[in-house]
């Protein structure tokens, strides 16, 4: 059984004291990662000729903790919590025309959300 | 540039095609970890005297993904996500009873939420 300081003032594993365990959480903690990878999107509609586009994806681990608390009137939490998410950073919206001879206009236009940069985020 | 396959017609990662990419994100998503710690939480009140109870506490790296897939009409869903959070799996209500020399009734009842076991569970 672990004591942890700081625990009625405050985030216990982020406060000041820093005890063993404290230090162990933090260095398992650097390993955390999250990925940015390239792939071909196939944008597709009824009627139209389907167009590839290069998108990314994000997929990684990420940090999360959960540390119960007493109620404390003032905050009315009951826990300390966060959780990382590997998810876009940075977005880009791309207009994609596609070809559609089976449909009256001729051509469709499409809004694609591109991927530019993966990190992990609180959720 | 890698294309995935099954990116159409369902989940990439997770589809029946086993691309290099698919099993390089799988083995890596083995080393995912979540742990359960115990703690001293101090329970107190005002007027009453504190007492210790033994809790525990989650952290730790899940998996997380978030995939850009075009939008389809049946499900309206742009994206293919999924977050990892380590936090409770079993928990606990108890009750704990503090003495107040400070108060008319002399005691007080507490509500304290006890985690008994911690996993990566979506969010």
């Amino acid at each position: 059984v672990v004591a942890i300081k700081g625990d009625d003032s405050g985030p216990p594993i982020l406060g000041k004291d820093k005890t063993p365990l404290t230090l162990a959480m933090m260095e398992r903690f650097k390993s955390t990662w999250c990925k940015t990878e390239p792939f071909t999107q196939l944008i597709k509609e009824k009627g139209c000729i389907s167009r590839k586009v290069l998108n990314r994806f994000c997929y990684g681990q990420c940090n999360s903790f959960y540390i119960p608390k007493t109620l404390r009137r003032r905050t009315k939490r009951k826990v300390f919590k966060s959780c990382g998410f590997c998810r876009p950073k940075r977005t880009n919206t791309i207009i994609v025309t596609l070809k559609c001879p089976g449909r009256k206009k001729g051509f469709k236009q499409k809004k694609v959300r591109q991927v530019k940069e993966c990190q992990c985020q609180e959720r």
